[in-house]
């Protein structure tokens, strides 16, 4: 039987295999540890060589221990690790095993990968859980166990889970999460090293089924099945928020990750759509995400996303004001007039208070009293879901009684409020009592305005889980398939429109006279393209012919078609011309979908031509999803802005673009042996739109 | 005699106006404040009520003061600021005042205005500088001279020099310089509040004097005289890094810099381009700029901007190497075949070496003498400028170790090295070991990645100061000032091509006749163009007519026109149609001139079309400038790459281009009654472009 994360977190047993005398070995180090740390369960020194360690009695193996054993951590290289397994396997009674030692799949070297390989095989075998390779393992302050080396991670039990990839990331994170006033301790904690049996999403999952972790952080380097993780991950955040420091963001850096742990970063972009996806919540720095968690697991959720910020210091607020605008989460609460002639009556005749609206400079010459009162009408105005407080309360007035002014205030209220109190350490016992307090301090106001936005995002994300769509068939498929080619032009457009795509009338014209007679039933200027197998790039053989008016131009124009590719690329079947009318003008948008190696079937949106080049201005999500969904991916790019309609133009059809982008993202999943979709350019018209070029590739790889 | 700011900061005594028993008081901390930090001067309470405040006889006005007085801190509201003013004018011996109260010009409340403007006339009248009103003044560790009321700022003597328009901020400035490991102590501290007499400018000058500053660290709301912050900066900048946290970047983060002291924030964009020109380093937060000067102050300059990054943590490696390019100062170090197989023979098997190269993972098996080695065979290698170390030294590796090997190393080489200790406080001895060896240290490794980047810009920066340039005069703009009105197109090309910009051959036609023989001299499709002082928006009346071929073309062409606009503008007065050339296709940029209120004439660049409304990817830079900042304003748009031929397409004229950049900045200045110059579009070619649309506006006002 297979055992549980929960029981492995759970050990009364750990046998460490590696301990050692030597103060230099890791395996000294996990002994001294954990008894350091005080673990509540047995421990195990494993060391044929030594009678005893550290004052506790040495054993040569494993086998050798006669009472239970739940927990084995391996501090020895590559081959030793194999047959602890081994013998782990036929004690039968270990939960898990946690390998520190590196050297396995990430150095991508034939023999340390095939190691690996064995080691997986005994676990799911033995139904023995593990760790790593190459990873510190798990801490669980309730039991006071941990399996790494830590200099000095203190086990505080709280209410945060983390989940790593990077043990120095994940020990900066708990230091940091430690470091705040009131330290904010944590429930569970597991780095996963090379992830060859227990994995990142395995662990948030196990996370959103403990009832005592209220915020998921994680370390995220990449993850090696994208679907599942967004399966879990959707389900996860509804039920609590996940946080999530994504690196490998640029392209050297995702190298890098690679290095690590093997992991491929893949596309940033397609991680950043997945995660808005499934409702994670993406941190920029480990600061910023303690900064999120802080205010999550403090506060209550915000109503709306209108921030009120009052300050008694004009640089600070200048500096919160750039973050809101930059953050682009929250906006400037529009406080009622009443509220504003309020403040104005109250605070000293220096303070600046609604300018511009949601802005307070109370300046430093505002008392205690009237900070809380400034605070009270703040937070009484139905127009602010939340407020940020920025104080710098000089040596003559008492930062304590500014704070007393303020949890009093907060008490009366269901709203967040966040404090910044910069400048210096005087002000850590202020910042402690206001953390006791149930308001989370900062000591920079940019970070106190993130953490509000993140609040806010954990509160109003949606989660979208990916739905089962059974498998569909298609003639067309079919027979380009069964032909072992891609689909042609005219098959595209055909298998799109059965598929409940808009597409433009066309006619497959075999000859002059097919073409001339097309045209005329469409009664409009008309574009000849070619249609052959081998074409892929029609416009570079003069492929493309537009704009013909009329019979004689369309017969022309059939002529030189034909003429010019047959001569620029004379080993092409050629099947005849498309006939399609000449689109009206309008603005190009693109269309994708690639099958993502992490992800699977991706949908990538954007506006045509050298937009996506130049600025990456597209937007990914992971198929299939729903109108919501794609309508986020459009919002998410300039594009948007260009539908609303820009320079007094009218307002484009969205609605026609958002059915669309579903329409595309159902294709991919109901169709697995489309490879790539490429609809580019799309025209959007104020009703409608037009897809002037469809490419649809073949092959699963 | 007007008193200089050094004597200002070497004052050997100081009288508080408004000192007080009233613990609660402003008046009464700075008494206690310069007790407290041993003052080495006189100290003056001024109060008609008091006998003696702490200790201190008590004057009731400065006119009672026998012995010489330098510098009056005034701490009561309005009026009474002016009658202290009248009285140090008549002492005659005083050479500063430091206005800590707030209720001057930056509440645009008129009589409060005007109390500053009576502040600034006895200021100039008498030779007495003011610092503020509405600041907390000046810090000089030397003299332990401070005239604000710091909870706790030490006054560590250091070769920082801060100017700030923020009590708030620059108290975290000082803050967050002393608290790392080794602190950062400074020589001058100047908060210059509302600026009416001594302003940020003045101080940075003041400080590129001082041969004991070594880096000038700005916190900037705004300037009021942009260029004379150009002049200043850029000859300071030549002698001494200047790091400026310039806020106010967004449109909101601006509106509150008008509430804070009554600056214009103006446009970020418009400072973004003058720093860059006068070779100031922008940061984005406090802790990037301390980041910086601690750099800047302990290492040498680097010989290029290429790192290598040596990480015993793959997921710090990770964070570096995303940070290196995101941050798109420094490039990973392309280090020697020989340097990375000596690396991989020394360093443990499961490192990874050069993958990428530049970045070495050593993992945490790596023994200090093998960090000290590696940290040697990176630092060798003449492709390697500067190193970024990233240890995390498990307890079973003494820290300390690690750092003794690395400073051993570090001192064999003149080359920039930093090291990044994360995880916890008990790496706090360790750094403070380096700092005091001359490497600087960071928590976290995005901050050792900028706080380079940083350095490296600061060597590299070139200072470009504006040149005089004489007024001219044209007779086409004399005669439009004269008739009070702006260019015609066809004027606007003559003036530009007699100022050396290439326009395309034009033609005033007055007649149909006029028209055809322009075209057929032009023997090319021409385009008409109505000349109309009336009409600015020629388009939208009909008043453009393209691609006109042959005679009978032109002629029912400007028939049109004519008809068209006199239909749709029947006011207007219509002076003919401009003939010209139709432009080949090109890609299309912008450049135009307008007058910034702070720094004058201000030239933009960028692509044509939406690219500048959607993607603000323009570059700025203040009129006159050289090629080499003209080519600078490219390189910082999209537009760049779009000139060196982006999807196979030939390179353009990019030297063209910088020749029309500079001419056009040499224009802005020579002629200062043009308020408005829009070349928009140009289109550029492999060789040359064309100017397709040419407005200049008049009016100074």
């Amino acid at each position: 039987m297979t055992a549980s994360l929960q029981q492995i977190f759970e050990s009364h047993s750990v046998a460490v295999v590696g301990a050692s005398k030597d103060s230099l070995k890791a395996g000294h180090q996990v002994v001294r540890t954990l008894l350091g740390v005080g673990y509540r369960g047995k421990i195990y020194p494993i060391n044929r060589h030594e009678k005893e360690i550290l004052g506790l009695p040495c054993y040569s193996s494993i086998t050798e221990i006669q009472a239970p054993l739940d927990l084995i951590v391996i501090s020895l290289p590559g081959k030793t690790v194999i047959s602890v397994m081994q013998e782990a396997e036929q004690r039968g009674d270990v939960k898990g095993v946690v390998v520190l030692s590196a050297g396995f799949a990430e150095t991508a070297i034939p023999e340390n990968v095939e190691l690996q390989r064995q080691l997986v095989e005994i676990a799911r075998r033995s139904g023995i859980r593990v760790f790593g390779p190459n990873c510190i393992g798990i801490m669980n302050p309730d039991l006071r166990l941990v399996t790494g080396f830590h200099p000095g991670i203190e086990l505080v039990p709280g209410n945060l889970g983390y989940v790593t990839q990077s043990g120095a990331l994940g020990g900066a994170l708990v230091t940091q999460a430690l470091s705040q006033p009131k330290p904010m301790g944590f429930t569970r904690f597991g780095h996963v090293g090379n992830m060859c049996d227990v994995s990142n999403v395995e662990l948030i999952e196990e996370y959103g089924n403990d009832p005592r972790i209220a915020v998921i952080l994680v370390y995220l380097e990449g993850v090696k099945d994208g679907r599942a993780f967004m399966r879990v991950a959707s389900q996860v955040a509804q039920k609590k928020p996940v946080l999530v420091l994504k690196v490998g963001r640029t392209e050297i850096g995702s190298k890098a990750t690679l290095s690590h742990t093997g992991t491929l970063a893949g596309s940033d972009a397609v991680y950043s759509g997945a995660f808005k996806q499934c409702g994670v919540v993406r941190a920029n720095t480990v600061h910023d995400l303690i900064a999120g968690a802080k205010a999550i697991s403090m506060l209550t959720k915000p109503r709306g996303n209108r921030v009120c910020i009052l300050t008694e210091a004009g640089g600070m607020g200048v500096i919160s004001m750039d973050e809101v605008e930059v953050g682009g989460v929250l906006k400037l609460a529009p406080m009622s007039q009443a509220t504003c002639e309020k403040l104005t009556a109250l605070l000293p005749p220096m303070a600046m208070v609604c300018k511009p609206n949601g802005y307070v400079d109370m300046t430093a010459a505002a008392m205690p009293t009237e900070i809380g009162h400034a605070l009270r009408l703040g937070l009484s105005d139905p127009n602010v879901d939340m407020v940020v407080l920025n104080s710098i309360p000089p040596t003559f007035k008492p930062a304590l009684e500014v704070a007393q002014a303020i949890v009093a205030v907060v008490k009366e209220f269901d709203k967040p409020v966040v404090a910044c109190f910069t400048v210096n350490q005087a002000m850590v016992e202020t910042r402690q009592y206001l953390e006791r307090n149930g308001i989370p301090t900062f000591d920079s106001p940019d970070y106190a305005v993130r953490a509000l936005g993140i609040l806010t995002q954990a509160t109003f994300n949606s989660s979208h889980s990916l739905e089962d769509t059974p498998v569909a068939h298609h003639p067309i498929l079919e027979r380009a398939i069964a032909e072992g080619r891609h689909l042609l032009e005219p098959e595209a457009l055909d298998f799109l429109s059965d598929n409940g795509v808009a597409v433009m009338p066309h006619v497959l014209a075999r000859t002059r006279q097919d073409a001339q007679r097309a045209a005329k039933g469409m009664n409009c200027p008309v574009v000849l393209k070619i249609v052959s197998p081998q074409i892929i790039h029609k416009s570079n053989v003069g492929g493309v012919k537009i704009n013909l008016h009329g019979e004689e131009a369309v017969g022309q124009g059939f002529d030189r078609l034909v003429n010019e590719v047959e001569h620029a690329a004379p080993e092409a079947n050629i099947h005849g011309a498309l006939v399609v009318p000449m689109a009206q003008p309008g603005t190009e948008f693109i269309i994708g979908m690639v099958r993502d190696p992490q992800f699977g079937p991706t949908i990538m949106f954007g506006m045509g031509g050298v937009f996506v080049e130049l600025f990456q201005d597209v937007s990914f999500r992971i198929a299939p999803f729903d109108q919501e969904v794609a309508l986020d991916m459009i919002k998410e790019t300039k594009g948007y802005r260009v539908l609303q309609g820009m320079r007094g133009e009218e307002q484009k059809d969205r609605a026609s673009l958002v059915d669309l982008l579903v329409r595309v993202s159902q294709i991919a999943v109901s169709y697995p042996h489309i490879k790539e979709i490429d609809l580019n350019p799309i025209r959007v018209y104020e009703n409608g739109y037009s897809v002037l070029d469809a490419r649809i590739l073949l092959g699963t790889e």
